[in-house]
């Protein structure tokens, strides 16, 4: 009896999920009739305004029916891709050359035999300190290389910790604190933690590529807020309210700022927090480059600031020239770590132990870092005053990091053709502004070789560009 | 005009949304229904075939409705997810200690002072070779320590390929070798590569618990195939075929076999193979124990069987001592590689290269592993001579790995509790079956410690089962 009325219900649920089919077929072909009025028009394919305030009814719409919110997200999202991905097929995307065919080809030229002047690198020209490599070659030997806890030693999770209540005041424990493989795994692991599938991720523009192939690998929308130099690179007072919608979720910041260069003062920095906290955003602090900071010791840090509602991404790659270590942090609520260190589980076990005791060592030595910044500051000054000599160029001059964003003002410049152009030509690297979002009047320099190095490469850039006149 | 109809065609795609979500409200409220009758008849929640077939007849009308095969997919699979959380929420599960816990638990007493019998562990007892240890160093000194590829070096993919090569006559490339942060990176990114959200990965069980949890992290459906003692811990002919449906995807196998120390011969590798390839299913096959084989030199491999639709995750974690280097590789065709490589790129930018070398070392380290190997089967041996003195005990013989999986021959043997109660009275750790999947008449032993301890674990152990009885 039970079992045919159970088939029953079957054949109704069968029927309902066609009829559901069908109206997703019909949504597609309204979407797709929308898509040919907007490219009349000549409107963006994104209307993210509209989507959000359809999700919003759709949320308070299912509440009533009693369905779960999270449920409900999933399937609006999926709808609204959807119908995004049908309109986008008609658009045409050519393909630009970005960092990573920059680095690689300049690696294949290096390789032929040709000296090529390399502007376009993201990490510095020191690697680590003689005594950390000690360290590690120590902990070696010592056997430490075997599986421990996902969440790292709990040495350099202290360590960690009170170095950043030494410096800013707070008061973070070691269970604030997960060792990760680097900043990259810190922000892969946090978006997965902090949003869902659909989720809005935001990103002022211009910004370090990966945060937007993470995003959008892991299912989330990446919602760019483009600055400009004219602005200074901050966002309008009010744009973050602005674009905010219903599935915004998160917001990364990253100050001191590749590839800009600019860092925001503790005031600002404030700002810009409080008008995220106000718009129900979590904030991912990217603080890779803190001491990378030319008007005091260390940049403003989002934990001056916030006790909870954003968690802070860490790395001793560029301030202690251990790129190649894979060795970073994340810190946040306890609740946060957890999670964290679950995931972190699953992708890699733990952070081998003789690299944790390698970071622990790096931890004590700040003078070298110190020198290593001053020589930056010298290398950036040298860059800012050779490029003020061409009066095509503006450029912001810079708070920190060892970048510089500098604009060509020639409104045809094409920032990936002339970057291949002066690789092939005058090999010299450097990074096309277009790989940052969409700034194909930029490039990035990196003030990671010396300065006879820097010179010759300069003087080459200069060339090249008067050159485009 | 234009503008004017857009908004129009708006309204329509809003009152369509809404339809959808009262008929998915209406289909939760259906499945409610079904999961009582279920709960009333003692049937389980989960119907794949049912569902399996309402995912085929969906693909079918939405190819004639002109809808997106992906979208298809993920609408029926989110909706059959919400039936089942629907259902599931009326049901009951509690928590067993796992492995996990008994781990950390060991890991305290050891620090309080207690000297405890460690068989639960997953690690061998050695470390890696003085040699690696002494590359490994040699490359941080010459700075061996910045980004690079995220493929890994050509000198290391060079290695493996070849070394794989040689073992098993294939015709490998570097091409087709991706180095990975151990092999749990490397399960990670093939199931992210090989399969979608909602597909179905299959794993016969017993099985190491990673796969459950990284495939539901990955919003992936796990099915465990299970297999019993009795049957040697083989599948039974067809059940594959019985089991798979139009959302299953992958197949992983891990053979030599944790926990339970089964290998395949050749010729049983090839019919499971055969058969997962014509139920259409791609297969992870996990091979990190292959040289921990006891009837030749290295256990039968699926690249002596397929051309492909397969991947091959190896590691230098149990071989070589190396399990806190974490590292590891996956082999397969070059498409797959390419976009594995670019995954792991975003997870941790490279593996890095002093590690590379250390592993690129090893590789011409063969005799040190079988010197371990060699060790590894006498204990084995020695164990399964004293479990045979307890006739309470049915265990199959071990073909590789370091494990065995005997099973208590008590109706009422519950390993969790057994494995809690003998590390807190007995000091002794073992790994409870129920970890591993619906095993709690079993529990993993672990051949990683020299003789004379296992000989006093192993007394304490049947001391503790006779007290059961």
């Amino acid at each position: 009896m039970s079992e045919l009325e159970a088939n029953n219900i079957r054949g109704e649920i069968k029927r309902i999920t066609k009829e559901i089919l069908r109206l997703a077929a019909e949504r597609r072909s309204l979407s797709l009739k929308i898509g040919d009025i907007k490219s009349k028009l000549g409107l963006e394919v994104l209307d993210r305004r509209i989507e959000a305030e359809l999700l919003n009814d759709s949320l308070k719409y299912a509440e009533e029916l009693g369905l779960d919110r999270d449920f409900t997200r999933r399937l609006i999202s999926l709808l609204i891709s959807d119908s995004v991905k049908a309109q986008e097929e008609k658009v045409d995307r050519t393909k630009e050359v970005g960092l990573r065919e920059i680095f690689y080809m300049a690696l294949e030229l290096e390789k032929s035999g040709r000296k090529v002047i390399r502007l376009e690198i993201g990490e510095p020209d020191f690697t680590a300190p003689i005594d950390v490599i000690q360290e590690t070659c120590n902990a070696l030997r010592e056997g430490k290389s075997r599986y421990l806890s996902s969440y790292g030693i709990i040495e350099l999770r202290r360590g960690i910790a009170e170095r950043i209540n030494t410096i800013y005041g707070t008061d973070f424990k070691p269970e604030n604190v997960l060792v990760t493989g680097g900043g990259v795994m810190a922000i892969y692991i946090s978006i997965q933690v902090l949003s869902s599938l659909g989720d809005e991720v935001i990103v002022p523009e211009p910004a370090w590529p990966l945060y937007r192939q993470i995003a959008e690998h892991l299912g989330r929308r990446y919602v760019p807020l483009r600055t400009s130099l004219e602005d200074k690179w901050t966002l309008r007072n009010g744009m973050l309210q602005e674009n905010v919608t219903d599935s915004s979720k998160l917001l990364i910041i990253n100050y001191p700022n590749n590839p800009t260069g600019r860092a925001l003062s503790l005031h600002e920095l404030k700002n810009l927090v409080e008008e995220a906290h106000e718009c129900g955003l979590t904030i991912i602090s990217d603080e890779v480059y803190s001491q990378y900071y030319f008007h005091d010791s260390y940049a403003p840090s989002i934990v001056q600031i916030l006790d909870s509602g954003y968690v802070l991404v860490g790395s001793f790659s560029k301030m202690w020239g251990m790129t190649g270590y894979r060795i970073g942090y994340l810190i946040g609520e306890k609740e946060f770590i957890d999670k964290a260190a679950y995931i972190l589980g699953l992708m890699i076990t733990c952070i081998p132990e003789f690299i944790q005791r390698a970071a622990l060592k790096a931890l004590q030595d700040d003078e070298y870092v110190k020198k290593n910044i001053e020589e930056t500051k010298k290398r950036i000054n040298y860059i800012l005053n050779m490029l003020s000599r061409n009066s095509l160029i503006k450029v912001y001059p810079s708070d920190g990091t060892f970048y510089l964003f500098p604009k060509i003002d020639l409104p045809a410049f094409n920032s990936s053709d002339f970057a291949l152009n002066l690789l092939k030509e005058h090999s010299v690297a450097v990074a096309p502004g277009s790989g940052f979002g969409p700034y194909r009047q930029h490039i990035r320099l990196s003030a990671v070789k010396p300065i006879e190095e820097i010179k010759i490469g300069l003087e080459k850039l200069n060339q090249a560009i008067s050159l485009l006149q």
